[in-house]
Parts: structure tokens; C-alpha cells; sequence
């Protein structure tokens, strides 16, 4: 039973029509460590009491984003320069970190599948803490290395004071148990947010987690950063994987957006995606959210990035999102384009969760 | 990134009208001690794989429900007939047990508000226990205690070999941390399902928490004893309290509908509910769903059970639903009655994973 419920003793059958009107009891923080580098407050501070009372009128508030309005130009969220600033600010954290105690922030990687892409993802990752003055380390396990092999390379991170952050990075070759290798990392290492203890800590309201999945904790930024108020929107996140979608509908959810979560058993996507005023797509499905799909004056973060063979491009392929982007540009108020949109954003979160981990574990503040 | 997306390799766009498909490639099996007694399968058999594919015609598939289709004489669901079938399954598996190995399945639990639903709550559920056959214990504490006290009481049963499942009653009174208490309940008999690590792996497909929340499984069992089909539905779920919103709406997921939450926040409330095929109200507000917020022919299962005065009843009050159930009998197909649909479940529920805990426990299969 909720508090409001329980709280319900005594309250009367009103027979007028029921409004839902908001009191807001409580207003966002913006005074821990995180948010000197972030947008985004600590979850437990944006928590707000779900007050429910009766009313006979219904204000019909609009529902358009206000700080964007114009969907004939719409902004494109540059990514890129975003995370160019938060990884040059965590340097300077890093780097007096350094200067201070004489420790720098420590990630490691394992890479087990040898796919290209999974290469490049981990890769970036190790390029990215060399930029930002952190200690990494990749370790590679042959394709067909047992789970045994997997959660021992794992363990010895674990155990090393000097790895303030552990990932693998997925999607794992088929004969491992992605679940069961998951749960080994260390809860207070997860700066890739998987572990089911993190899952629920964001899940549950008055809960912090101690890390918030990358990609999810990036798309939140870019929005807060756009101004965009999330505050009672209609929100749609398509794709519900537990890396990006799961993680993203309950980061949505904590900060009081209406949210539905679209996936391939959904009928009629098209629809509920029309009605949304924030649209964040990780389906992996290239130009799958068709302009015909998108609300007039909404916001759409495109997390898909998906490898499309293009024999024109130097590599032989290109990166493709899950919105069409021509087509969506000439419809909604914001946008972000792919590459250079989510992608960064997700490797500067995984520093900043790295460098939050570190100054933990240093109780360095 | 989701598997699809990194599977994505290779994808050509493809410039036609893209449709999302579904391959049922994995069936639910019900073949755990859980699904003799329930129609709820292991959540794992239920995960499917999202298969994203292309397709240029668009099948207006019906999303009515099909085994329900009179909206003029919607059925009544009887959660207190449904319940005391269960339960008494459950009485039997308990009495095989303490043929077998002696021992009974043991309940505990700790009440510390002494608001007078809460005491009723508390007591129902130790009736329940009795009637079962089952051993129970309820703790009280003085409505001013400490944290430390009531985590006192926790860890002694926590410790008790013949106690398997540990609840404290909800809400505590304000001075008292739930998240901290919560979190104090051994995961192995978290009966109620509120601990972060079960809310996680609830929240993460291809994982299995090792309780769910006693109301939300009721539901689900409900819907799935009415021949509801959930997969592919679109549903919503009213109010978002850790302890049946948020599992509900997870639960529903892992059964493959397309949910949304509302909750106080949320602008236009009637309008999502009334697009909704199955509607799941626990916001614990009398009356807050008029007919008018319902689909015709949708499935309306009422959480809410909020103690309203009422001079002509015994004791002087009486529950009302989330739900104004006169309204909602002449437009919906189904709906449970307040009292007599979901509470008496949530009692059920909760013998049954006190028994699935005491059978794990003894290794009694």
C-alpha cells in the first residue's frame, strides 16, 4: 500500500470530478560533488511526495516544451562538445585528486568479444581515461574463455585498491551467462550501473544507487542541459534492454515524467510515440522512429548506433540511430545526431562514475 | 547497447515503412512447484527476445481483450474465492511438508505503527498463517522506538532457522528510515519482495528475483486466472509506490505489455487510462477512476483500499477502491471488487512465497 493510501483514513467520497493537482513539497539540490560536474541532482533530492486531491475543474495545461518551440529549426544537441566539457572537467578533478593524495581514478576493462565494434566501444574507454589522466587496463580473453576465466580476471579487480571501476563490456559471446558474470562485479566498482543491487537502489523511490548506468545518466544530462523541464512530461523510451532502456524509464520515472516503454511485442508504436514530448530511442533498429512518428516541438535523444555497411565511408560502414534524422529535424524542437550525440555522452559518464567510485573510496571530497 | 543493436551489423536501411514484428521464439513453461499452484510461470520462461524486423504493411491487429468482450455485464473477479483456492493448495503443500520433514513454514513479522489498519493488516496476515498451518510470530514495538530496535527484531529472525519469511509492517512511522530497515531483511526471506537486490532482478530481463512483492504477483494471477492475455496490451499502472506500483509495472513488462506509469505528476491521466487495455489502480485515492478513464471492454484490477468514515457500517468505516466501481461495471469487462479482489491475493501471495522460501530452505521439493 502507498502513504497516500494508508494516509487515506478518513477522507471522504467526494462526488465532484477528480483532479490530480501537484504540490510541490520539495525542490531539487544541487550541492553534492556530482552536480558541481552535472546537470543532473542527486536522485534522493529530486524525490517528490505523490500528493493526490480532488478538484472539479481540469486545467488543461500544455504540455509543449518551453524552452524550445520553434520545430521548424530544430537544435541539434552537440554530444560531443557536452562531454568534451564534463571529461575536461573531470581531468581537473582527477587531477587534483593527484595533486592531493597522490591517486589517480583506476578503471578496468574486460573484452572478451572480439567483434569490431565491441573492439572500438572498449577501446574508446581506455583512450578516454588516458585523456582524463586516469589508470586503466584492458585485459582480453579469447573468445571461448569459460565463465571461470571471465569472473577470475574479474576478481582480481576486485581485490585491487587501486580499480575504483570494473566493466565488461557487452554483449558477451553467447555461451556466457551475462547475468551471472554481472553480479560478480564488485557493487561498490559497478560504475557500469548492471548490477541488480544498483537496478533496484534506482528503482525505488528514497533510494540511491551508487552508480547510474552510463548512457541512461548521459541522456539525462543532455536533456537537463537543454532545458528541457522533465517534470510531468509525456516521455516514450523504446527499447527496454537492461543496459539503456530498463535503467532509462526508471531515471525518467524518478524525475517525474510520465513514461511509457515501447518493444517489439508493443502494438501500434507510431501512436504512442506521436503523443511524447520527450522521445529517447534504444532499439537498435535503424531509422526505425520515422518523422511521421514524432510530436511537433518534442525532444528526441537517439541512443541507437547501430553499423550500417556503406562502402563510400573509410571503414566500410557508418553509424546509424534509430530515428531517421532527416526527416525528424524538420519536425521536433531538439534532436541529437548520431555519431555525436549519446555516444560521447555514455564515455564521460563511465569517467565521471569512475572518478565518483575513486573519490569513495579515498573519502576524497 | 541492447543485443539487437549489436547484432545490427551489416543492417541495410531500408527505405519502406518499418513494422515491428513479433517471433515468438521462446513459450512460457510451467513446470516449477511456483506454477502447480499458480498461473504465473518463472519469469526467466517468460523473457522473449526482442525481434526488431521491417516490413512495409502494418496489421491493424484488435487490442481487445478476447476472452472478455461484453463491456454490458462485465465479470466480477473474485479475488476472495481465487485467494482461498490457493491458499488452500498452499495448506496442502504445507502439510506434505511437516509429513515429510517435520517442519512448517514460519512467518514473522514486526509491527510498529499502531494506526489501526495496520494492526488489522499485521493480524490478517498471521490469521492466514494459522489457518495455513503455517508457524508465526508478530513482534510489537512501541510506536516510538529506534531504528536500531526494530533492526534488533530483524536480525533475530533473520537469524532463526524456522522463521523463512520476515515482513515489517508498512508504513512505519515517520521517525524510522524504511529504506534503511528494509534493507536489513536477509534477501533469502524477503517475503514481501521489497528488498533492492529482488526489486533489481525483477526489474532485468533473463533474471529471476527470488520473491515478488505479494500484491503485484496477485494481480498478475488474477489477470492470467481471467484469461487475460497480457503480451502485447497495452496497460496502465496507477501510482508508483516501491511496494505495488513500481513492481507491477515490472511485472507487467517481464509479461510483455506496453505500460505506463501514472502517477501525481501526470498531465492528462484520463486520457492514457482511457487508451489502456488493462488498467492496474493503486494510488489509494477513493473515486480517483470514473467510468469515463475506461476503455470499453478493458480489465480493471483495484489496489486501493482506503478506509473511508461510514456511520451505518459496523465499525464505523468502511474500504473503498481506486476505482468508482459503479461507473466502471457498465464500461469495462472485467474488474475486481473492493473489498474481495486484490487484498485477499496479497495474503495468498504471501503464504506462498513463505512456503517457496521454507522449501528452499529445506531443499523440500
Amino acid at each position: 500500500m502507498s502513504t497516500a493510501l494508508l494516509r487515506g483514513g478518513g477522507l471522504l467520497l467526494r462526488k465532484s470530478m477528480i483532479r490530480w493537482t501537484l504540490r510541490a513539497l520539495a525542490t531539487s539540490s544541487c550541492d553534492s560533488g556530482d552536480s558541481q560536474i552535472l546537470r543532473s541532482p542527486p536522485l534522493a533530492s529530486v524525490d517528490l511526495p505523490d500528493v493526490w486531491t480532488s478538484n472539479s475543474d481540469h486545467d488543461e495545461t500544455s504540455t509543449s516544451i518551453s524552452n524550445l518551440t520553434n520545430p521548424q529549426t530544430a537544435v541539434v544537441i552537440d554530444g560531443k562538445a557536452i562531454a568534451a566539457e564534463i571529461i575536461s572537467r573531470i581531468a581537473s578533478e582527477g587531477s587534483r585528486m593527484k595533486k592531493s593524495i597522490g591517486q589517480v581514478p583506476g578503471l578496468a576493462v574486460i573484452l572478451v568479444n572480439q567483434r569490431r565494434e565491441c573492439q572500438i566501444y572498449a577501446r574508446n574507454k581506455i583512450k578516454a581515461c588516458e585523456e582524463a589522466g586516469f589508470w586503466s587496463k584492458i585485459t582480453e580473453l579469447p573468445e571461448h574463455c569459460s565463465e571461470n576465466e571471465v569472473i577470475k580476471a574479474l576478481s582480481t579487480f576486485n581485490e585491487n585498491p587501486s580499480v575504483h571501476g570494473v566493466i565488461v563490456q557487452l554483449p558477451l559471446p553467447q555461451h556466457l551467462d551475462e547475468g551471472k558474470i554481472l553480479s560478480k562485479v564488485c557493487v561498490e566498482k559497478d560504475v557500469d550501473g548492471l548490477h541488480p543491487l544498483n537496478i533496484g537502489n534506482l528503482a525505488m523511490r528514497g533510494r540511491e544507487p551508487l552508480f547510474i548506468s552510463c548512457t541512461p545518466k548521459g541522456c539525462i544530462e543532455l536533456l537537463l542541459r537543454s532545458g528541457v523541464e522533465i517534470r510531468g512530461k509525456k516521455a516514450v523510451v523504446i527499447g527496454r534492454s537492461n543496459i539503456v532502456g530498463l535503467p532509462t524509464y526508471l531515471l525518467l520515472q524518478r524525475h517525474h515524467a510520465t513514461v511509457s516503454v515501447l518493444h517489439a511485442f508493443t502494438e501500434n508504436p507510431e501512436k504512442i510515440t506521436s503523443e511524447a514530448d520527450i522521445v529517447i530511442s534504444a532499439a537498435g533498429v535503424p531509422n526505425l522512429v520515422r518523422g511521421s512518428w514524432l510530436k511537433s516541438g518534442s525532444i528526441v535523444i537517439d541512443v541507437g548506433t547501430c553499423p550500417v555497411e556503406d562502402p563510400d565511408s573509410e571503414h566500410g560502414y557508418r553509424l546509424m540511430g534509430d530515428v531517421c534524422y532527416d526527416e525528424a529535424v524538420r519536425v521536433v524542437s531538439a534532436i541529437t545526431p548520431v555519431p555525436g550525440g549519446v555516444g560521447p555522452m555514455t564515455v564521460a559518464m563511465l569517467l565521471l562514475n569512475t572518478l565518483e567510485s575513486a573519490k569513495r573510496a579515498y573519502e576524497f571530497f
